[in-house]
C-alpha cells in the first residue's frame, strides 16, 4: 500500500534545475473521502511551466520545498465517492508526481474513449488546445500571413505550426539545431526552420520572413521574442504563451523598458493568454483537432519516457530542449 | 516677400535635444503650382513625436539635418489651385515649421468654423483623437474599472483622463511634480495623482491602486510603464501611445526580454495604435468629444506661446514635461 512520490526536496535559487533538487520519497496511499476519488497515475505531463512554478506565483500558487512536486496527467479512477466518476474512467488530474493521489471529484471529468490515450495529455490535452487557441484566438491568422512560432519542436509549438499550414499561412519554426529545424521541414510541413542556437540566428530570420512576421507566436521570451519583435511587420499579432527562456535559471536580465516604442510605431497588439481562459469553447477545438488528426494533416508528436524515477531528468532535459513533441512520463 | 523657418541644423545623436540643433532662417515664399495651395500657418503643434521622428523612421520617415523642421499645424489658405479649398479655409497641414508652405492639396481637409480655432489642434485635433481611439479601442474600459494614465497631464493624458470619468472609471494620472498633480484631481476630476519623480513613486502608485490597474494608457515607456506592467490585474488592457521617457537621448537601456512572463500570467493584452489607423471613425469621436466640452465635461486645456522663433524652446520644454495640456506656438 505504498505511493512512490517525487519530492521537491529544494526550490532552485537563481540556477539551472538540476537532479539534486528532487528525492524519490515512499509515501502512504491515500484514502478517498466523501467527495473524493482516488487515482492512479497513468501518464505525467512534463511541461516547461512545472519550471516557472518554482519562481513564484503565477496563475496557480508558487511550490514549495518539501512538497510532491506539482504537475497534472492522465490517471485512471480506482475508487470513486462521487456520482459522475467510476472506476475505470480517465481523467485529467493535477495530482503530482506520485502513483496514488486522493482528490475531490468535482473538477474532474470522464476523458473520451480515445486511441492513443497519450493524446489526450498531447493533441487533445493542454498542448494542443493551448495551439489552437492561442493560434487562433490570440494570433487571427490569415490566408498567406507569415506565421513565427518559437520552441517549434515542442509540444505545443509543433501544433501551431501544422495548424497555421491547415489556415493557409506560411510558417517559420525556431527550434535548437539542425536535426530540429529539418524535422519541422521534412516531416510536418513547416516552409523554414531557423536554429536560434545558431550565431547566425538573426540572419537566418530575416533571410526566413523577407516580408517580415504577421503572427508570432512566442514559447520563450528573452532574446528570440527580441529578434521577433523587430522583424514583425506593421498591424501583427504576438499571441504570448510562455517565456521557457526566462524560467531555468536567474531572474530576466533586461526589463521592458524598450518596448512600448515598436508596438506603437508597428501597431502591434500583444496578448498573454492561459489555456483555460478559453474552456467553453473547448468542445469546438476538440472537434477541429480531431477532424485535422484524422484527415492526416495534424501529426502527433509525442515523446513518452518509462517510470516514475526518470521524472526529473525527463523535466531536466525538457528545459534543456531535448524534447520533440510532447513529452510524458509513463508511472 | 520673405518665409522665415526654423531648420533643424544637426540631429541631436544620443543627447538631449538643445537650441543648438537648430537655426532661424529666412528662405523665399513658395509659389504654389497646379493642384497645390499657398498656406500660411497660425499655429503649430508641438508633440514629443517631433523628437522621435529625429531618431529614425516611425511612421513617417526620419528626419534629416538640413531641413525645415517638420511639424504638423493649423493654416490658413490664402491662395489654392484646387477645387475644394479656397482662401480663408483652415487646414490642419503638415506645412513645417514656417510662416509659409506651398502643398498638394489633395490631402488636405477644410476645418469646421468653429471657436476658439485653437481647439482644433487640441481636443478636435491629433491629441483629442487619440486619446479617443486610444483610450475607446485599445483600452476597452468599463465602467468601475481602474484606468492609468501616463504623462496625465500632457495634451493626450489630460483628455484619456476626463474621458476615462465620463465613461464611469476611477482614474489616476501619472505626471511630474505636485503642482500637476494637483491640477488633475482638483481641476479635471482625476481620482488621483501619482508623481513620477517622487522617489516613493512605485510605493505611491500602488497605493493609488489598491486593486491594480485595468487599463493602462501609456504615453512614456520606460520605468513608468515597467511599474505599471507589475500592477496590472489579470485580463488588464496596455494602449501603447507612445514612448516619451525614450525620446530625448541615448538609445533605451533594455530591451524586451523580460515581458512575455508577465504578459501571459496576467493575459495582457497590449496594442500599439497610430490615431490614423482610426480616420475611418473620426465623425464619431468628434461629435463625442464636441458633446462633453459643450456640457463641462470635457475641459480643454491649451499651452499657447507665441512667436516663430520660440519653436525650438517650445519643443525643449515640453520634452522636459513644462506643459499642461495641448502645446502650440501661435506664428
Amino acid at each position: 500500500m505504498t505511493n512512490r512520490q517525487i519530492v521537491l526536496e529544494r526550490l532552485p535559487q537563481g540556477e539551472k534545475l538540476a537532479a539534486e533538487h528532487f528525492a524519490l520519497a515512499s509515501g502512504e496511499r491515500p484514502v478517498a473521502g466523501d467527495g473524493e476519488v482516488l487515482l492512479r497515475t497513468r501518464y505525467i505531463s512534463l511541461d516547461a511551466a512545472n519550471r516557472a512554478w518554482m519562481q513564484g506565483a503565477t496563475y496557480r500558487s508558487a511550490l514549495n520545498a518539501g512538497q510532491v512536486m506539482a504537475g497534472g496527467g492522465l490517471a485512471e479512477v480506482i475508487e470513486s465517492h462521487v456520482e459522475h466518476l467510476k472506476p475505470g474512467d480517465l481523467v485529467f488530474a493535477d495530482a503530482g508526481w506520485q502513483e496514488y493521489a486522493a482528490l475531490p471529484g468535482k473538477n474532474l471529468r470522464k476523458l473520451p474513449d480515445l486511441k492513443p490515450e497519450t493524446h489526450l495529455l498531447s493533441v487533445y490535452g493542454v498542448a494542443g488546445l493551448t495551439a489552437y487557441f492561442g493560434l487562433l484566438e490570440c494570433g487571427q491568422p490569415r490566408p498567406g500571413d507569415t506565421v513565427v512560432v518559437s520552441a517549434a519542436a515542442g509540444s505545443v509549438g509543433s501544433v501551431v505550426g501544422q495548424i497555421a499550414k491547415i489556415k493557409g499561412c506560411r510558417v517559420v519554426g525556431i527550434a535548437g539545431g539542425e536535426a530540429k529545424g529539418r524535422w519541422l521541414v521534412d516531416e510536418l510541413g513547416f516552409d523554414a526552420a531557423v536554429d536560434y542556437k545558431s550565431p547566425e540566428f538573426k540572419r537566418q530570420l530575416r533571410a526566413a520572413v523577407p516580408e517580415g512576421i504577421d503572427v508570432y507566436f512566442d514559447n520563450t521570451g528573452g532574446d528570440v521574442f527580441e529578434a521577433c519583435l523587430f522583424a514583425m511587420r506593421n498591424h501583427g499579432r504576438i499571441a504570448c504563451c510562455g517565456a521557457v527562456s526566462q524560467y531555468d535559471g536567474s531572474a530576466p536580465p533586461h526589463g521592458p523598458r524598450g518596448v512600448p516604442g515598436l508596438i506603437v510605431t508597428k501597431r502591434l497588439t500583444l496578448r498573454g493568454f492561459v489555456v483555460m481562459d478559453f474552456a467553453d469553447q473547448n468542445d469546438r477545438a476538440l472537434s477541429d483537432l480531431q477532424a485535422w488528426v484524422s484527415s492526416g494533416q495534424l501529426k502527433v508528436q509525442e515523446d513518452i519516457i518509462e517510470g516514475l524515477e526518470n521524472l526529473p531528468a525527463a523535466l531536466i532535459g525538457l528545459l534543456a530542449g531535448e524534447n520533440r513533441g510532447k513529452r510524458m512520463v509513463r508511472i
